[in-house]
Order: structure tokens, then sequence, then C-alpha cells
């Protein structure tokens, strides 16, 4: 059995999809941001970084989106989420991701965090300005140099597409228009769809306060 | 031939490192920021993302470091430097090189990139200011709960020795006290007499203008 340590409306969405469509036995168990539980003794214990997704194995502890999914992608490999023996297209998947992990969610750490990187109140203000520059050029790139279409990297669906619907979903928020990226939109439209994405956005949903 | 665009003092020395330590048959080219080559026309087209590492191979261009290190690892297996076949140790090494990547290195760039998150030179000052303490949290993490001994994963030695190295060369310049983190300094060490590591970093400088 498998535990995700989980908060609604986190990048830990693209490790729940990506556990749900391999057909994982698996619990989920939610971390209250609101409450700061993610700074609490006990789930320090489970992720010392305070962050999640944290997946509980039966082997130990595992963090951070890219690691996870990569781990989902090669414990289930019938799900071929992933070219586990093509080391070229293994690592575009892997550079696709890091690039999300590295540059795109910490663009948009940048509105809700930016405590993380400044002490002074206007500092935080500044950063959060340059949100919607700094996300929209990030998604720019996406949907210029990066999505292949149909999916992320082509015909083949991989976990870059969960994890890049996951980043999508905080589009409007960060104060992107999301017409100005028709392709990424699409995508983000057919993700939705599908029933497996669906099925955990509504249980993320149902089990919220 | 595998061809590796880098700079020096940047995190393309991890990648630098992985090649010359598997015998890899590789040549680099030095990318000048100070006269902001990586957003030369001719350097967008090898990677749009203005940055290195680069690596240019028979099937395509590859960038950020911890696919470019995945990728060496898996193309030369014989090397051994990650547990390719061991989902849980290889998503270890994963998430290990996704923290530096999205957390440690993102730290240490509000020193010199602070532009990339706000235009206010007092925000930009401000995020300076902070460096010290947010890389130094970032390295007491891994001083105290990911740094294994001696190295990083424990007896086997791995690329994500090569990377952590890498970012603690910053250590000073970012206002950390080496002494601060007695493990990590000494990982540092152990590593820079390493003949494969101080060969890499003797190139890199005898390549430096």
């Amino acid at each position: 059995m498998l535990t995700l340590h989980y908060a609604p409306n986190t990048c830990a969405l693209a490790s729940h999809i990506a556990l749900e469509h391999v057909g994982a036995a698996y619990e989920i168990v939610r971390v209250d941001f609101a409450r700061k539980e993610q700074r609490s003794l006990e789930f320090l214990r489970i992720n010392p970084k305070a962050r999640v997704p944290a997946l509980v194995t039966d082997r130990g502890i595992l963090t951070e989106t890219p690691a996870i999914l990569m781990y989902i992608c090669q414990s289930f490999p019938d799900a071929a989420l992933a070219p586990l023996d093509d080391a070229f297209a293994l690592a575009q998947i892997n550079a696709f991701n890091s690039y999300l992990c590295s540059t795109v969610h910490v663009a948009h750490s940048h509105r809700m965090r930016g405590y993380r990187w400044a002490d002074d109140p206007l500092a935080i203000a500044a950063m959060q300005k340059k949100v919607p520059q700094s996300v929209g050029e990030c998604f720019d790139l996406i949907e210029h140099e990066m999505l292949q279409g149909p999916w992320v990297m082509g015909e083949r669906y991989t976990v870059c597409d969960m994890y890049l619907f996951t980043l999508a979903q905080w589009l409007e928020a960060d104060g992107v228009d999301p017409g100005r990226i028709p392709k990424v939109s699409d995508h983000r439209r057919r993700m939705a769809e599908h029933p497996v994405v669906s099925r955990v956005v509504a249980a993320e949903r149902a089990n919220s306060p």
C-alpha cells in the first residue's frame, strides 16, 4: 500500500493522477496548509522539507514530483507512462519535468511564497507583481518549443501530461490569460475530460474542508 | 560524439564531471556569459531557455542537469553511477537532484538573477540580502537529513555527489560559512581531490578567458 500526502491545489495532483492511472493500491492523506500542518512535528518526520507531495512506500518515503512520477512509471511498467528503456526519450521527459519543477513552479511560487526569498514586504509585493510575466513567459516557451501535440511528448501520453496539467491549473490565478497559449489550453481541456483525471480532481475536492 | 555547452562556475560542471567519469567521447564548448552569448540567436537554437548545460547528442539536444545526469547514467551503465533497476533507490537519487535544481539552485539564483522574479532594484537587493539565510537553510537540511555519508547515497558514489559538489562551490560567494556544515564541507574536499573532478575543474579553468 502506498500513501500519498497531498494538499489540494498543489503540485501533488500530478502524483495523485499518476497513482490512479496505473491502478496502484494507494490512499491519500490531506495535509491542511490552512492550519500549517506541513510544519507540524508529525509531518516534518514524513518530509523535513515541509512540503507535499510525500509518498510513503514500504521501503521509505519519497518526495519531489519528478522523482515520484518516475518511481510510479518504473514500478508500474505495464502502464507505459514513460519510455523507460530509451535513454534519450526518457531524458526528454526528465528535462520537461525538471523545467516544470525548477522554473515554472518556482515562477508561480513568487506569488504566494515570496517570503522564501525576501523579508521586505515591498520586495514580496514586487515579486507578486511580476508573476503574470514570468509565468507567462514559461508557458510561452512550453507552447512554442516544448508541447509537441497532441501530448507533451507527441503521440505518447506520459507523466509530463499529468504534471503540465497540474501547473496549468494555476494560470488564471497567476494572471496569465490562457487564450495566449492555445495549445496548452487545449491540452488542459482534454486532460480535464480524461476519466482518470476527473476522478482524481473530484476525489481531492470531496476530501477538502 | 557528445558536445556539452557549458559556462564556468555554473551547474554545467556536474554534467561535465559525469561525462568525464564515464569515459564518454565528448567535447566542451564554452558559452560566454560575460558577452551574453547565451542570448545569441545561435545559442537559442541550441537551448531556447538561454541556459547551460545543453548536451548535443546524435538524437537531439538535452537540457536540465537532472535529465542530463540520468541520461549519462543510463547510456553508460557500466559506470554504475545510479541504481537504474531499483525504482526506489533511483527515486531517492532523482529526489535529491530535484531538490538541488528546484530549491537549492533557485535559492542561490536570487543573488545574481533576481531580475527573473522582480523588476524593482530594491526588491532585487532584498532578495540578495536573504541568500545567505535561504541557501544556508538548504544546506543545513542536506547536512542533517540527506547526506548519508561518505557519499550522498551512503556507500555508493552516484551522480548526486557530482551535483552536490557543483552547488557547494558557491557557498562562500552566497555568504554561507562552510564551517556550519562539516559533512558537506568534508564531502566537497574529498570530491575536489578525486582525479576525475580535479581534471574537469582544471579543464574548465584552462578554457576560461
